[in-house]
């Protein structure tokens, strides 16, 4: 019926604008985690990675991942590339964050031409998409993964581990068996550009239902977004208590990343909870992101943002939640959560090795020392500030 | 028929959407506000108001307030819960402002938990819901107010009023006759910050007509935005007048205030007014909030963000109004004003007062001239800027 | 039917919503792109431009430029209004960002009024409205321009046009053959600002499509806000490639501006253009920007944020474009250019030399030096940061 294409077109149009709204909610976020020589840097990369990310998946991605431009029955198809091409950015963002204050942006924008065009439309393709693989051994398709735990979030998680492997930590980030704390530079920020991924996540889960039209449909997508919410909620909360037991301080870097755990691993099947499970399925998230955060740290795996802890460890909980509290089969979750990972951390690490080896991923220590805003975009974020680190 | 079911689901969807995105309005305009060493708390102050508050009202707050968690027959029940749910956290973001720079957070958290468990539903349950006083003396149900002039910003107003009373000025606020001015530190997040608050607004009023899909509700709605709109305009206007006739400057965060004055006194009846009536009824609010600001503190009652000013005082306006404006009676009007302000200015008292009893509402004056940050974060909003106050 | 009324006014309100939040949108660009002295002073304009020019909209311009309050049959008139009301501000945004740091803000806003009550509403008379001119000589309403490249962006440009004519440049800007360059004071809130108005452009283009209640017209709002979005990424990455081949640096403020001209270009006509020529309309508006930056500054036409390049060049490229890229006739885009171009030139030069003659539009070079912060706000943006310049 034409009213259902309309408020479904509609609907997914909303929700595509919200995911948008991501952008500039990584960007603050990244922007104010990082030190003020390296802001302006995270900014480029952030808008860098929209523009390019979504030109790649514009000229090829998209028809590689959904098998070509054909019309949708229930949806506008521009609206569904709109969504869809909305998510490719993310898992990119993921990745560069995690190396923010040691890389350099034109081997960043390459890899973001790789992974818009070639890696994440692979995986897309064999999920979501066309499914190049029905059939044989590979076939992933029977993952559930409403939103992207997996296909998403932990998808950016691995090209990170990749690149965090190939171009090792920031300089003096660990100093013999130191650790070097760096402290964000504008809470603001970083409180604001959590909060806008937040609310875009609304868009990000609710939209991936896909239509809204029937009442069924209707209950699925208000469900979905207030499994959501509630699972960030669970997450805030207990990355809150656990600092705070352990400390005695209200750390809101590590509050908000536990909000962000508790999303990511709520991403996976938002739709198929009760509106209770989101609580616990949350609150392991929101306590994984802090148990994550000093683990990494100590494999000196060094992620300026605490994007490991966030989109790859919540990613992979979030998929097997999906085992643990729905119908779905476990070994179906943890068989995507595997070959997802096997092809994008294999293909990551060898394209980014490759980069590195032709431009030079990683900008070197007298860089980083003054800062990348210089080096990379002979712009100071602040230039009317002093700063005192 | 169910395309007004998903139609509504969706507007439903819509406005919620809105009034989440204040939570980041109310964190920058609070956060621009006060002084540099107060922001990460201010910051984890209201996350944790949204998490804590959402938590405690799906748990506790909703069943109370409306009777259950029974199916609506027109809108989607998730929509309409997370509907209800984001309005929560506002008036506890109004209390918590206007103690800014003074109050520890773990006791804000716990009246957190007080109020949107208990405080804010009984109100909810005595105005749009169950009504457990009905038919009583204390029955106000006759009191109209859409969206909360009463129900969300006189409440939130009255607990502040409360919390002021226990916890007294800021430290060196007001010495011997002088009242020492405490500069906003940050002006782009103020203004980021309160235009973030006036778009919520559209969702907090337009939403609260509960339903579009017909001609007459879709055309109310309209017209509640654009009341609602234009609410804000005249309050901005006449506080920038005032402001420039007394001092020749252009007083943006008055102006600003004004606007949000505005705001709340056209909350409790913008469906109801002509489109030139909010003209008057802004323009009043936004008089009242440049008469109030030195009128608390003439009465020493230091609230940073002029909460009181905003909120209450128009509250109160906004309720008044619509029994001047529309057939609803006078008497209704301020029967619900007297018995919402006495219901939650006397637990809000007795709850803070014993809160503060067993663990200190107020930071000491060493901690507040060290600043909250430091004390009760361990974290520095703008570590790298030098701070000058 | 009555479904279709509700849908479309839904559609409309939530369109209208996004163009608001490009009000924070201008008011973060500018903020970010003057120096922190000025920042106070530049927030103000535009706060006071949205609620200046939508009072003088309401109360005089929409009645001149639509005849009159009539119902609409397919929309609720007051979304109608709300929808026009939001376009007003965003044309005076670009005169006043251009004129940033030596414009005083009572004469701004007195032109407000005269832009937002008389000039926009002509043009929009004009083109989308009542038309007066109907079958004259004047008549352009066969010009195609769905959303405004003409008649918001050249109009605006137009205006500043004539502004910094009269005006003349900031101090100390151009010494001798010398062209002082002046940073941005803040990045981030460059960044933030032009990704709302990147999002805000999705309802200016998407709405100006005025239903999408049929399949048709459902297609059509989908396509035109992909095409505006196609359009963004082109003139971004055609911003960077031009300044990284000539610099070898990332310029983060030009790669905003390209994206902005690219949005401006695609404007008049991103319903009409296949998927592709998108890419090719904002790549040229991209590298216009690029090119007119400097262009403007031979010329000595001091513009801070780069608005004639982005908006009033651009709005002519984009109007030209439909001629080029669609069965539109050019002669009837140029004409539509050129009666708009003169008359809002002629019409603002007038006003404002009168302004300027009664109370003197440009700050002093004194008061410049101090910065309008101290002389207009008596307020600093960021008190407690030391300033280095």
């Amino acid at each position: 019926m034409e009213i259902k294409y309309v408020v479904d077109t509609l609907f997914i149009i909303f929700s595509m604008t919200l995911i948008v709204l991501m952008v500039p909610g990584f960007a603050m976020l990244e922007a104010g985690l990082v030190r003020t020589k390296n802001v302006s840097a995270v900014l480029t990369v952030n808008v860098m990675i929209y523009a390019v990310a979504s030109m790649a998946f514009l000229l090829v991605g998209f028809s590689y991942a959904f098998g070509g431009w054909e019309s949708q029955d229930t949806v506008s198809k521009w609206a569904f590339f709109m969504f869809q091409m909305a998510f490719v950015g993310k898992s990119i963002n993921i990745m560069s964050g995690g190396v923010s204050e040691r890389s350099r942006i034109l081997p960043l924008v390459v890899f973001t031409v790789v992974m818009g065009a070639f890696i994440y439309p692979t995986i897309v393709n064999l999920t979501w998409g066309a499914n190049f693989l029905e059939g044989t051994f590979l076939d992933i398709s029977n993952m559930y993964d409403l939103a992207g735990s997996t296909v998403i979030h932990s998808t950016g998680g691995w090209a990170l581990l990749a690149a965090i492997l190939i171009m090792g930590p920031r300089r003096g980030r660990y100093a013999g068996n130191k650790i070097k704390v760096i402290p964000a530079s504008n809470i603001p920020l970083v409180t604001l550009g959590a909060l806008l991924l937040w609310i875009g996540w609304f868009g990000f889960n609710g939209g991936s239902v896909g239509a809204i039209s029937s009442k069924e449909s209707a209950d699925t997508v208000a469900l979905t977004i207030m499994n959501t919410n509630t699972a960030g909620l669970a997450g805030a909360i207990v990355a809150w208590i656990m600092m705070y037991v352990q400390y005695r301080k209200f750390d809101i870097t590590m509050i908000l990343n536990g909000a962000l755990g508790g999303l990511v691993a709520v991403t996976a099947g938002p739709d198929l909870y009760s509106i209770h499970q989101p609580i616990i399925i949350g609150a392991i998230g929101g306590a994984l992101v802090v148990f994550a955060v000093p683990f990494f740290d100590r494999l000196r795996l060094d992620d300026p943002v605490g994007a490991l802890s966030v989109h790859l460890v919540n990613g992979i909980w979030g998929t097997i939640a999906v085992g643990l509290f729905t119908d779905h089969k476990l070994i179906d979750q943890l068989k995507g959560i595997v070959v997802v990972g096997l092809f994008v951390f294999v293909v990551s690490f060898i394209v980014i090795y490759v980069i590195n080896k032709l431009i030079l991923l990683r900008a070197d220590d007298d860089e980083q020392l003054e800062g990348l805003d210089a080096v990379e975009c002979g712009m100071e974020a602040y230039p009317e500030f002093t700063r005192t680190i």
